[in-house]
């Protein structure tokens, strides 16, 4: 089992990412874990999980799709993106390896760019250029910045593909990496600023926690601001520990919480890690937890009402 | 499947307490789930799970056991308690009805007078008379106060045995509820009042929350204070609610929380709802959890790493 997860460049029109979902859940053996659409970013996020060969074929048949619905010389979002079908993460699930995602990466490129003729990059685990690792420096000057730059700058050439990006559906950014957890938290201020200076207080690259992506973002539709983070690592930085650094840093700043989202999924054992952490839970784990106990003792879970 | 969480007025002599440990996972199809023994309330709590017939065993030879190695006249601690096995309810899981845990613990109440010779007080879903329902009310006056008042009071004879309580191992007081949840906030002060004051404000009883017990200790051996809680209903009252409650009104009498402890176990859906609360999570729901949405749908859970 592995999962995937198509981070789309359309989250307005319903149609366009129904079509997607559809071309995706068309595929035998694939299960639908979790979609989600959000306006401002103009961004759709899709979980999905299945075997190896099922999961490479609905992620190309995803890739096909966007490049044929979405437009991104029209785009406009808060969210950066490259391409119409933007980012394409393999995650392994269970006991499969990092490297059969990898695999499975470099598979569903090359079938990427001569089934569809978008340009692919390949990041994280996945990555075939040292400079390539990170999805943001990939990502660096977006569709408009680096269709131009391509041309100029023999070191910005996709890996697959090319010369130029895909006119409209620009290149896809393929990738194998452990689970993360997309984490928002919303702020009560329309002053962007703040959820900027936040997000830089909490990320690694500027010298906040480790495997913490952030950016601040503003959420014109909800007169709020939003720092958005990856915890690429909840092990290293759980969930509760960015969440009271922000709560702590808006305050400074006389802004409250609004709320948090999770964009797709969570593992229980981080939810669980967030839930002890906050209540100041000593000597908690997850055998603690009833039906966690039983099914360890080779019980079936009981539903408990 | 049920569960049954003995508690016995033993919690520093080890010896003790892993003879009565003993007896119960010496029945076959018991599940030991939890033990914890805490020096302060000098009082241990055992969880265990089985189907019905072998956790009725095990509950009876339990109570053997405590009324033949605890002796109550010699016994001090912080926590109330009225028996050598003090309180013994039976829990539904699964798919088990309450009205089955009465029917055990009515059987099993039956046996410990006959057997080891200890009166029964039967109380919540199991109470025989209505001023029983709650444990406070069967419990009140303790060893103590409760072997002279039977004696003189005839409205306070066990259900079961009498007419005076057992010498050294007074009542065991039976019965049958939903799964509660035992949480303990420790507070940075020795001024118990501070315990006592914040127990009085969360609980039902006097005003507070729905479904809160809660009673404010002295813990001598830490140098603090505890607000000792169980949550009979963590649908009407969850654990964040009363968690963010309790850190209020520490803070406004100038304490801080030290950490929270739960005693025994508690059910997932109670972790999952405290971390969405204190996240401040909006639309979670259990579905979310990567683990329980490839449950659902029809796929082995994954061990994530």
């Amino acid at each position: 089992m592995i999962e995937c997860v198509p981070n789309v460049s359309e989250g307005r029109n319903t149609v366009v990412v129904d079509a997607i979902v559809a071309v995706i859940t068309a595929v035998p053996g694939i299960l639908l874990l979790h979609r989600t659409s959000d306006p401002d970013h103009n961004r759709s996020v899709i979980t999905f999980a299945g075997p190896e060969e099922a999961v490479l074929e609905a992620a190309v048949r995803a890739a096909i799709k966007s490049a044929e619905t979405i437009d991104l010389t029209q785009h406009k979002g808060v969210h950066p993106r490259l391409g119409a079908l933007d980012v394409l993460p393999f995650v392994p699930l269970g006991d499969t390896a990092l490297s059969t995602c990898v695999d499975i990466a470099h598979r569903a490129g090359k079938r990427i760019w001569l089934e569809a003729g978008v340009p692919v990059y390949f990041y994280e685990a996945a990555a075939r250029q040292p400079g390539r690792m990170r999805l943001e420096d990939v990502r660096r000057g977006q569709f408009e910045g680096l269709r131009r730059e391509v041309v100029l700058d023999e070191t910005k050439q996709p890996d697959l593909g090319g010369p130029t990006l895909h006119p409209t559906a620009g290149a896809v950014i393929v990738g194998a990496r452990k689970f993360l957890i997309a984490f928002n938290i919303n702020l009560y201020t329309a002053d962007l600023s703040v959820a900027k200076d936040i997000a830089k207080a909490v990320r690694t690259s500027s010298g906040g926690f480790p495997a913490v992506k952030a950016l601040g973002f503003a959420l014109p539709s909800r007169g709020k601001v939003q720092v958005s983070m990856n915890l690429t690592d909840f092990d290293q930085t759980p969930l509760h520990v960015v969440y009271q650094a922000v709560v702590r840093l808006a305050a400074e700043r006389g802004v409250e919480v609004a709320e948090s989202e999770l964009i797709g999924l969570i593992p229980r054992r981080a939810l669980e890690q967030a839930a002890a952490g906050l209540l100041q839970l000593s000597g908690f784990n997850p055998q603690r937890v009833i039906e966690t106990r039983l099914e360890t003792l080779q019980y079936k879970p009981p539903h408990l009402h």
